[in-house]
């Protein structure tokens, strides 16, 4: 099976070197082609176009950065609708909004090629070590088509609906709760700390009793720590647009994210105070100074 | 060693039956006497009063309702200080204020007796089967004297401060906790179900990536299939007094705790629509109600 992967960002080059690892015939493609060097050291193919990199590709993946990126690279003159296989399948791993999966999903259909979602949960060094979850939607062969791609770089892959936006809308709620309990272990050390208690009394709860998923264990040490640097980190400017997607697909569906609303207040007080390429469990540091904390 | 146990409600009544167990003498009082029997009939006294209750116990353990309540039974002409020996080790397993520990902390050292906060995390069916966790703060001789007695009914004890009301700021931190997590999935499933996400996968989402507790596993499956009933519940009304103190302690502090705003505006409108005896993790109903669900 020819593959063709499309944006070798923090994310992007972990997933490509592990479906090279996978034994796939890969093409790859990036903007800034340097990028593209460590995958062609170990045996992909570097493109020198989108065009050349999906013309022959059974199935095209793109790690872009957003909506907007993905509609424009999907829709040019030189791009991937215009240049790939009728047939060909088009899987999408970025958090993008459910309308914009709608929207995808109508553009493959015109053209006769087929749209998957399937948005990631975990962070790039999940990503280098083939470790994602991976939410998959879509028409059912094109899933069938798409699997053992995405099992080459996810511990899970889960076909959840024939509908592409319902993988979008649960990697919104997944999202949602891993900011909410960022949100909540900030109040929460910063009230303890006021209040004298040892915050490893709390990180051991965190770890002991309330938490498994090593994300989360790994972020009740983070924010006792302050430790806000290190690799397979998810940036401030990264959180905050997934927490817009998480606010505008609520409000468009009518539901009320009041937890959202503070996250979202204090990404951007943290992307305004300079930290937009610090990690977003950083607004730690907004709820100590707005507790009196230095 | 010559313990006594005031208090027989759903924890009182599970914890003092894992003292029995575990080989003390026990003497219980309760003010609805009836609520002995079932300890007596398996080898406790039952004391006629308070009086008779603390004479000649070496560890007195209440389980009371609130503030007021521990205050007013410890204060008492026929209370609990004037009767009971100087020397003797009052332990408090139920959740207060801060304050309040710091009030009975006090009265303790003028009598020439201690007192110990030990705040107990688990549902009512945890304290029956003796799996509940102690978080212990007091003077560390009176701590030594009533780690066994708290070992009967806990599968972890820890003490974690000379203060007494480090324990209780400490609990206050822990059902913020849940309290939060119950309120993060009611805005998460609310969400879901708007979008078309099956909430089973939610459901496994929490279960299998994110949550390890039992407790908040239970929570996820309770909120999926709306079911607020059930033995071990912790219903509204005791949800809102440790909320009212969450808030209060963070006042004092200078805490903004913005999410537990939303969990008691929340269960505020659960109880005045007539669900104070339902547990706390009812107030996904508020939730549903307020994004039009019915």
């Amino acid at each position: 099976m020819k593959v063709a992967f499309i944006g070798l960002g923090n994310m992007g080059s972990g997933i490509a070197q592990c479906i090279l690892k996978g034994g796939f015939d890969l093409t790859v493609w990036n903007r800034t082609a340097a990028k593209m060097n460590p995958l062609v050291a170990n045996g992909a193919k570097g493109a020198a176009s989108i065009q050349e990199a999906v013309a022959n590709a059974d199935v095209i993946i793109t790690s872009l950065m957003d909506d907007k990126s993905i509609l424009d690279m999907l829709q040019a003159e030189d791009g991937i609708l215009a240049n790939m296989k009728p047939g060909a399948v088009h899987v999408c791993v970025t958090t993008i909004s459910p309308r914009c999966a709608d929207e995808l999903t109508d553009l493959h259909k015109k053209h006769g090629s087929y749209y998957v979602s399937a948005p990631v949960v975990g962070r790039p060094d999940a990503a280098a070590s083939g470790q994602l979850t991976s939410f998959l939607a879509g028409d059912p062969q094109a899933i069938a088509i798409a699997t053992p791609v995405c099992s080459a770089y996810s511990k899970q892959v889960t076909a959840i609906s024939e509908k592409p936006s319902i993988a979008n809308s649960m990697k919104l709620c997944v999202n949602y709760n891993v900011i909410s309990v960022i949100e909540m272990m900030c109040e929460t050390y910063t009230l303890a700390e006021k209040c004298g208690v040892p915050l490893e009394h709390m990180r051991d709860f965190y770890q002991q009793s309330l938490f498994a998923h090593p994300a989360l264990k790994m972020y009740a040490e983070k924010l006792r720590s302050r430790d806000f640097t290190g690799r397979g980190g998810f940036v401030m400017k990264a959180g905050l647009k997934d927490v817009t997607l998480m606010l505008s697909t609520a409000e468009a569906v009518g539901v009320p994210l009041e937890m959202g609303k503070i996250a979202e207040r204090k990404l951007k007080a943290g992307i305004a105070a300079g930290m937009e390429e610090t990690d977003w469990s950083a607004i730690y540091e907004i709820t100590r100074q707005e507790a009196g904390l230095s």
